[in-house]
């Protein structure tokens, strides 16, 4: 047979994946697996979304203008400024998901070979994104310590070559739920500034923040137009995942019209889901506060929970719906698959994702995982429940 | 700001786009523009996709299995079946419309700098996926003499390198509506099996056939398993084009498996399409034997008419919804923007494909254009009244 490319061998599969033969396992034999390793939210989409879907009133399904339906990028802009981000519907690209924001982005931004520094431990599939672009990530390491805040712009600064060509951010954090302060974030817009490079914030998360905190957009940075790129989503805002509904948004208008060209190459968004997704943009505010409410009791019991078991370090996190724990283990893919496959208490046991595979640096995060806490409160404190009996169980536990 | 990549500054614009805004001033100074330049049909969605729609209990609109619903791949398998092709749904990754399947495909296949050879005129997207791939396509050219058939063998020989990796064909054809025999794909197999080269076959025009003309899949090509890969998209079958739902075909195990590091990478294709994709298997075979009817009626109204102008010859193409004329003009570029700019016959005027666009090879296709004979038969004739008085009026008619 024909040999494949070298993207093909390269393609790293999600570190999440890895785990799923054990779960399914672990379910044919009966057990309950808590799912804690997927970002899939329980929480309803929005009656606005799902009810403009039931009333449309289409006959042909046509494409839609290739940067999305205009009347759902002014609606977009309008969610943006009661945000404080202000955008034009021109400068807005609807995309297939977030995960096509970023691949049009990456294309138009860097030359294969070219580098991206990316704060780790960062979304993995960041990873794949690279590989099908060709590009390189450059990590730098946030520590748990540090509650995984902003390296200092020095190390940034040493990573820094002639293939850099740009920094990207998760914020709020997907894996770690860091929310990086406007300070944090002026600092790097100083960087790229003199550096010349391109800053891609993926803000998918952007109304998950807790404890009064209000999340900073890369937008709002002074004097950055030409260099800030906005990736957004609809997957988690209205929990819609599977609508596939992103947006590319930029100030920078030679970087727009570049990417309009690979966007009218794929002909245009889904129809559909850009329905549902313009009918979203009617969710009322108290939506949000119910969901926020209720995101901040299941971190409040899952991260307060974690911390109270002997040996794990939980940093409480200010966004998103994820938390990295660190596990008197020291190795915590042993660790997860020892769970789904000796494991169980009460007929229950727990699948969390091994946050080695969010480090670019080999050997990093070893003792972390990645928590979601995206199920109801009964079920995270089962989960705790499991934990705190797997760790006096597991014989590699190190306390 | 900073510089933007090589892949940006070479995207190509779709060549269908030069004319927009012609056909914008156009229409704002009242004409009429009969649209023969795009494909998209006026054909209804089938009822069975929209109520599918409309019929949905979704309450969280979560992410698909990365390669499809199962029940939607078992349902793609049955309809494969039924046109003779025997696929099981593990041989099949839902897309996110034919164009992520290609784009899936030339990543696995080829390295950026391989080549991949392309009969042309050829839709000029794949230019598109090429770029964004990094590959290279290799043309050859196949003639309006010959009514655009397969170009024979030894042209495909000359053209092979070390780079090439694949050959891709269009069956039926866009833009030519060709429809390539058995006996010229079995010619083609016995290249890409002594050569071992990936044969990709862009199917999506499989339900347009004419005349009793049955269409033959690559997939049953003998002995090639390992080397076929097929393209498809339900946006021209149930006339659903804003879905984006396509699909990524083979039996090579080794190349699905790759495709699907990338399907998970992009997490899911459009869970409300997939609905609605899965809904369309229910299609009676009377909706499509409804189809043809019209578009044989569209195709004769429209190629007979354009013969019977003086000095435009159009080949009669078995298959697709396009046609290529040949005009007596000497660069149908201008021709088709003066149509838009300086003439209009009782209010209407017509908006075509030039097709030195749909060539790699620079200078050819320069008197051609592509027809989308895909509107009511009232709009055709409109259409051919206008080209009849339009060359009259054309100060650059050759004849």
């Amino acid at each position: 047979m024909p040999k494949l490319s070298f993207k093909a061998t390269n393609m790293p599969a999600s570190p999440i994946r890895k785990l799923v033969p054990f779960a399914e396992a672990a379910k044919s034999q009966g057990k309950n697996v808590i799912h804690l390793n997927i970002g899939q939210p329980d929480i309803e989409t929005p009656e606005s979304a799902k009810n403009a879907i039931k009333n449309t009133q289409i006959e042909v399904l046509e494409y839609s203008h290739s940067a999305g339906f205009e009347s759902y990028r002014s609606g977009l802009s309008n969610y943006y400024a009661k945000n404080d981000v202000k955008v034009s519907k021109d400068e807005i690209i609807v995309t297939t998901g977030g995960s096509e924001a970023l691949l049009f982005g990456f294309s138009v931004a860097l030359n294969p070979g070219d580098e991206v520094i990316i704060p780790e431990p960062f979304y993995a599939n960041y990873n794949g994104f690279a590989n099908t672009t060709g590009i390189n990530i450059v990590p730098v390491t946030s520590k748990i310590e540090d509650g995984f805040a902003l390296p200092a712009i020095e190390e940034f600064e040493k990573k820094i070559t002639d293939k850099t060509k740009a920094i990207l951010i998760c914020n709020p954090a997907n894996p770690t739920g860091y929310l990086y302060t406007q300070e944090e974030l002026e600092k790097l817009s100083e960087l790229i500034k003199e550096k010349d490079l391109f800053l891609f914030a993926d803000e998918v998360y952007r109304e998950f923040c807790y404890d009064g905190a209000k999340p900073f957009s890369v937008m709002n940075l002074q004097g950055v137009d030409e260099n800030v790129i906005l990736i957004d989503s609809v997957s988690k805002r209205y929990s819609m995942c599977g609508a596939r509904i992103g947006a590319l948004i930029s100030r920078n208008k030679e970087f727009m019209d570049s990417a309009m060209k690979f966007a009218q190459a794929r002909l245009s968004p889904p129809t559909y889901a850009q329905i549902a997704a313009e009918g979203a943009l009617d969710t009322p505010q108290s939506y949000f506060d119910d969901v926020t409410n209720e995101y901040v009791a299941r971190r409040d019991i899952m991260v307060d929970g974690l911390n109270k078991i002997k040996g794990v370090n939980c940093p409480k996190p200010k966004g998103a719906f994820y938390a990295v724990a660190e596990f008197p283990v020291e190795d915590t893919e042993h660790f997860c698959q020892w769970l789904l496959e000796d494991f169980e208490y009460e007929g229950n046991t727990v699948m969390m994702a091994p946050l080695s595979g969010f480090y670019a640096t080999k050997g990093l995060g070893k003792k972390e995982v990645r928590i979601a806490y995206v199920l109801e409160k009964s079920q995270l404190e089962n989960a705790l429940t499991c934990i705190e009996k797997a760790l006096k169980k597991y014989p590699n536990t190190t306390y």
